[in-house]
Formats: structure tokens, sequence, C-alpha cells
């Protein structure tokens, strides 16, 4: 029965930056860009067994990762809390600046979360693999076997201008130009009839409201009764998002940051029907007294890359719970390393109360670091691994590809707006745009 | 490297009532009984190991104890969220009423919490054993390698009234009586030199409060610098806490409960220089909102026996230190199961604040469940077990000797009050008092 006492110092943390093909996805602050930028942290321990986690890629955000994990050297992967420590402590005399890793609507996260949140990961699936459990009974165990996510639609062009270099996903993507209701509708019954979605989220804040208001009400005839919700990414101000919020009032299962900071949107909830969630205005631990003492928000959106791993994220979870906000799940552009993460912690959490986001049908599939295609969609639900750790296996041969595409691609940092530019010059990020 | 699947099915729920010797120990309800109350929980598994968890004595806790403990049968000791959602269920269709386990003072905790508790502290023993790692690891692992705890002074008589049942125990408990405030300084002096202790808490609400207020200058006098706190169990009103508090000044680390209620905590914390610190306004996840609205507390007591378990005692440090409250502990009279969850617990914290209280010198050495003399106080401290699980391990002839205990003392709930009414016929616990 008794086994000898794990032991797993860390030999050598390695972070590789990858990139991978993503389609022209519009939103608020521009349009995504031809690549999609990710790191990949191996997390090398003196026992035989590794772990993985996985997060942003911009070049600042992988230096601070490269810096903090060299400093993990020696340490015990099974003592996350000493980890941390060594994170907090190697942060605190980091001169860096930037490297939030996404778009600039997301801007407000802490670097110790945002940076130990990969290292974490990988520490658990260390421990799971050497313990033979998976990373959910380190978390405390299972809520739910299967993880249902939202179908994630957005306004879009076929592909990317042509250039040469980027990869024209007008025909990889499976889904060409939506840039009215019309549109967006046929990606929802494309989206639909692909992974079996029982709810649906519209990327918004692109478009006139009302225009966008009307792709919701199309979505709903098309759709009688399924989960919608919008997300205009604070482009709308406090009027635009009465005014829209009472005309999808009964349509929307949730609005999503319709406009800006804790005082916009605690008089916006005040007057719409339905429930206010967010992933701007609270993306961290400090946010959450202004939020809740303000009235702000219904539902906060967890996303383990920023809250600072699964286990901050139960802390999230409870919180949530304890203050009467929802639960639910943000999403980036991402790999299957961070989708083994979000169903382990999603199965883990007691409220997760709504179907999670993901970038997922977005991404080519075998545009990946783990072996083979270990996550299948059945009515829009994944199943949460069972293998020891996060149960996803590093494919070395991927990994060496999408590190060569990051290399070539030539991009260090996500930038939607200069890259809109680059088609629409007069293009301006500022919100409220509406 | 890899191992077989763990696997622990639980085959048995076993909760023992136990009992052991009691000094008469004063508090605003009255005196402690005779006999200390416990319940010790065997959650024992296919796998050949078995876990144990430590809960309160009430004969209603006691049932509710083994109805819940029944349903967890057939199901994975590795699956707490599943252990948990079962308890919820069989606690839905609860009928019997009491059974808070505690004096009186500490009676809004929620069944579900305080039935849960020791099971999953159980569940986290079995696993542990099976994994070959102390329960800190399967919490995050250890910030902090000891727990230093604070000395709990209490007025008090020399010895229990004898009455032919009760044990004596004037010597047995190594010191006397303390009614007054050389009495307190004489103890602490006893305390501070068997064990060590950098902390010192007075039990206190049980004189007039400017007698008590004596007895925290005389120990500030006698001990320069030690932190100290009083803690009247809410028996003043707002207008003696506010005088008290501020003829403590500076004196004190914290003043716990002066008085009752969000309101009257919050009025008080408006006007007196130290923290307020609570284990009777907050004890439940409830509790948190309205007291984080009303500004009533700036330390929360932790204590993982009303609390739901480790994990969710870890939900409450990271909504502690979200909202900006420090974190202590909690005790009431305990034996050593439910002295190893808390060290285990407090090593897990980031944010333990502040040296824990224990009834710990309280106990004769040899009133115990567990095997030999497990923990010893050095500095104040005592050492977290790094043994698998606990790190305890159960002693049946002294289970067996304590469960006589509880079988003859004839008690079958806590009542500090009515056993005082033996004594002092007119005594009323009605607070505010002073």
């Amino acid at each position: 029965m008794m086994q000898d006492q794990p032991a797993a110092a860390i030999t050598e943390v390695r972070v590789t930056p990858v990139a991978f093909a993503d389609p022209p996805l519009l939103n608020a602050v521009g349009v995504h860009e031809p690549w999609a930028l990710r790191s990949i942290v191996e997390l090398v321990t003196d026992s035989g067994e590794y772990g993985l986690g996985e997060s942003y890629g911009d070049a600042v955000h992988v230096q601070r990762l490269r810096k903090v994990g060299a400093e993990l050297v020696g340490l015990d992967a099974f003592d996350i809390a000493r980890l941390r420590i060594a994170a907090t402590e190697t942060l605190a005399h980091d001169t860096l600046t930037g490297g939030h890793g996404t778009s600039g609507m997301v801007t407000g996260t802490t670097d110790l979360d945002r940076v130990f949140a990969p290292l974490e990961v990988a520490a658990l699936d260390v421990q799971g693999k050497l313990l033979n459990v998976p990373v959910t009974t380190l978390l405390g165990g299972r809520h739910r076997e299967s993880i249902p996510f939202s179908g994630y639609l957005f306004y879009k062009w076929a592909g990317h201008p042509g250039d040469g270099r980027t990869p024209d996903t007008a025909e990889a993507d499976g889904f060409g130009t939506a840039l009215d209701p019309e549109g967006i509708v046929a990606q929802a019954e494309w989206m639909v009839e692909r992974y079996g979605f029982t709810a649906l989220k519209l990327k918004g804040g692109v478009f006139d409201p009302h225009q966008e208001a009307s792709a919701i009400e199309a979505l709903a005839a098309r759709f009688p009764g399924i989960p919608l919700r919008l997300d205009p990414n604070a482009a709308w101000t406090v009027e635009t998002s009465i005014e829209i919020g009472r005309r999808l009032g009964g349509t929307l299962e949730y609005l999503e940051d319709p406009t800006a900071g804790f005082a916009g949107m605690a008089e916006v909830r005040g007057q719409v029907p339905m429930p206010l969630a967010t992933n701007m205005c609270v993306v961290a631990f400090d946010h959450l007294p202004p939020a809740v003492a303000a009235g702000s928000i219904d539902i906060v959106l967890s996303d383990h890359h920023f809250w600072g791993g699964l286990r901050r994220s139960q802390e999230l979870a409870g919180i949530a719970d304890t203050f009467g906000l929802g639960l639910s799940m943000h999403s980036n552009s991402h790999l299957g390393v961070s989708l083994a993460a979000m169903l382990h912690f999603a199965a883990a959490a007691r409220n997760i109360d709504y179907a999670c986001d993901t970038h997922w049908p977005w991404k080519q599939s075998d545009d990946d670091v783990v072996e083979g295609s270990p996550f299948t969609f059945a009515g829009g639900s994944i199943a949460v691994p069972s293998a020891p750790g996060l149960g996803v296996t590093l494919d070395r041969d991927r990994l060496a590809r999408l590190n060569r595409a990051y290399e070539d691609c030539g991009l260090t940092a996500r930038d939607d707006t200069t890259y809109m530019r680059r088609f629409q010059p007069a293009f301006s990020p500022s919100i409220p745009r509406f």
C-alpha cells in the first residue's frame, strides 16, 4: 500500500512560445491577427515526470515566465505554496513593463497571478502524474463529468487580407464572412451543427449596437429558448447599454461588459432586466470589493490564466458563491493544455453556473501541442479527462512546429488595433464608441 | 513510477462520541462542564486505510454525522465534491433540531458545513495516507512549518465542585483559581513557562469589564510587548465596548466580539483604536457579505469545524485576503485529531496573520484518541506533521476509554449555563450583561 514519498524537485522550467493560425475575428479594439500567440510551460522534475502549463505568448510575458521559472529550480513541485512565494519574491524586483498578453481589453490583471498561473497548473499536472490521480482530485473532486461550453460567435472577415505570409483561414476556419445578423445566424448554425452547443455567445462592440441587438434577436428566433449572451467589451455608453439592455430583456441570459467601470456597470445594472457579467471591470482579486460594494455585476467570468491558476480560481469561486455572484468562464484563443486545465477547474467548481466560453472552434484541429485529439464535443460539452494530471501529453513535433511559427510570424505581442489599422487607418479603439 | 490508480471506496463511517476531563473555565454563558464532548469519525475504506476526523460531541450532532456518514458508503474518498453533494442531499431531509455543539455562543453555524467538516478531514486523511503525502500537500503546500498559538487564559475555579461523579481537575490541570488580574497573570506565567507562548488571549465576559481591562493591563505590564487579546463573547453593550476599547488602545492586538451583531460591532469598530475580531457575528459564509457591507470586523476567526472543513476554510481564507480581513483561528476544547487538522490548515493558509487559539493546555496530556504524544510546543508553536495524511494514528484503547467516559458522564450536549446554575441558581447568560 505505502509507496515511497513522492519526490519532485524541479530541475528546469522550459517556456516555449508558440503561434497558431487565427481567423480575422472582429472585436471592439480591432481584429484578431493571423497568429495567436501562446506559451507552453514544461516544469521538469527529477522524478522523470514533467508538468504542463499554457499561457499568453507576449514576449514580455514569456520573459517573466522564464525569470520566475528559473527561481523555481530546486524547489518541490508538491509545494505550490512555496512556489508561489518564490514567484512573489521574483516579481517584486521585476522592472519589465507590459506583457498582459491580451488584446487591450483585459489589462488590469496582476503580474503575479498571471505569471504564476501556468506554473501552478504545471505543478498540479506533475503532482497528478506522480500520484496517479487527475488534477480534479487534487482540487477536491468533481461536481460534474463533462463541461458545457457556449458557441462563441464573432463578426468576422472571410479571411485575412493576404500578404504572402499570413495563413489564409477563409477556407480553413470552415466559415466565411459574418458582418450582419444573417451571417451570425449562419455561423451559429454551422457551430451548433458541428459541436452541438446549447448556449451561444456573440462578441459585440463591433457594429452599431442596434445591428448587434438584431443579431441576438435573429439568434433567438432561429434557436428558440437557447441561452444567449452579448459581449460588447465596454464599447457602449451607459445610455446605450440601458437602451440595448432593455431592448434585449427576456432574450439575453446575460449581458457581458456593456460599459466600462464599477460605477457605469452599476448604473446599467440598476436599469436593465438581465444579469450583467464581466471579465473587464473585475479581473483581479482587488477588484472584487469595490465591485461588490458598488453592486456592479451579477456574474464574474473566471479565467485561471489571469486569476492565478486553478487553486486561486477556486478562491474566486468561493467568493462568487459567498457574495451571491454567478460564475462563468472567459476564454482567449488557446490550445489543448489550457483546455484541459479549464475542464479540470470547471469540474471541481461547485458553482460554475453557466456554459463556459472557449475559442476552440476557431482553431485548426491539428494546430496544437498535445498528442492526438483528446477533446471531443458532445452536445456542446467536453468530457473531463480522467487520466493522471491534466490528462494530456506533449507532442514535441507539434510543439516544434508551432514554435517555428512563432519565430517566423514576427509577432511579439497581441495587438488587434495596429493590425486593424493596416486595413482601416482611421480605426480607433477608444471606448465608449457607441 | 506509475502506481495503480488509488482506490478508496468508503465501506463504513464510524462515529464514536468521547468525553474528556475539562476544568471549570468561566465564560459569558456559564462555566465549562466537567467533561468536554467530542466525536471521532473513522472513514473506513476498502483500501485498507482509514481516515480520521474530529468534531463536536452533542448527541444530535453525532446522530447527524452517522446519518450523513451512512450515505457516504460506496462513494470514493478521493472525490470530496461528491461526498459533499451526498451530505447536502441527506441534510436537506434532516428534521433534527439543535446540535450546534458549542456553548451557546456560536450557534449560527450551518448544519452542512458543521456536519461535513469532520467527514472531509477524514477523506483528506485517507487520501494523504494512500498517496503518501501530508494533508498540507493536498491543500496546496506549506506557507510555514510550525504554527504559533496563543496562550488561552481563563478565569476559573480551582476545580469542579465535587459531586462524586465529576473529575477533580484542581490539581490535574496544573493551575488553580484565577478570579482576578493577579490570578490571570499567575496563570499566564504558568502557561508561558510551560509552552513558551508569545501571544496571550483572555476569555472575558465574566467579570466587570474594568476588572478584565485591569487583567489585560497587568498582563501587558508583566509581559511587555506580547500581543494580547480579550474576548468577552459579546457580553458588553456598545457603550461599554467603546469605553473599554479606548481604555485598552495600544494594549490589545485585537478585541474579540466585544458586542453582538453586525451593527453593534460596526459602531464599536468606528470608535476604538484596535482591530475587532469575531467568531460570533461571522460564523458562516452567509454572514460575510453583511459584515463586509456594514464594516463590522477586521479579523475573522477561522475554525474548520464549523467552516465546512479544510478546503472550505481555504475559501474563507481567500475571502479574508480579498476583502482585507485578517485571519486568525478559533478553538473549542479538542483532541489530537482536531489539532492535526488545525495545523495542516494553518500551514497551507497564505494569510494566517495571528497566533491561533487552542484549548490544548487545559486538556490532560493522556486524554486523547491518538497514539503517543505527537505534539510538542516549542516557543508557543507546534510543528506541522509531515507524515502522510493528518499524521496521527488512532489509539483504540484510548478511544474506548474516552467513549466509556462519554457513556458514563451522562452529558449529551454542551450546556455551560445549566451547569453554572447548579452553583449560582440566578445566573443568566443574557447579553449584553455589562
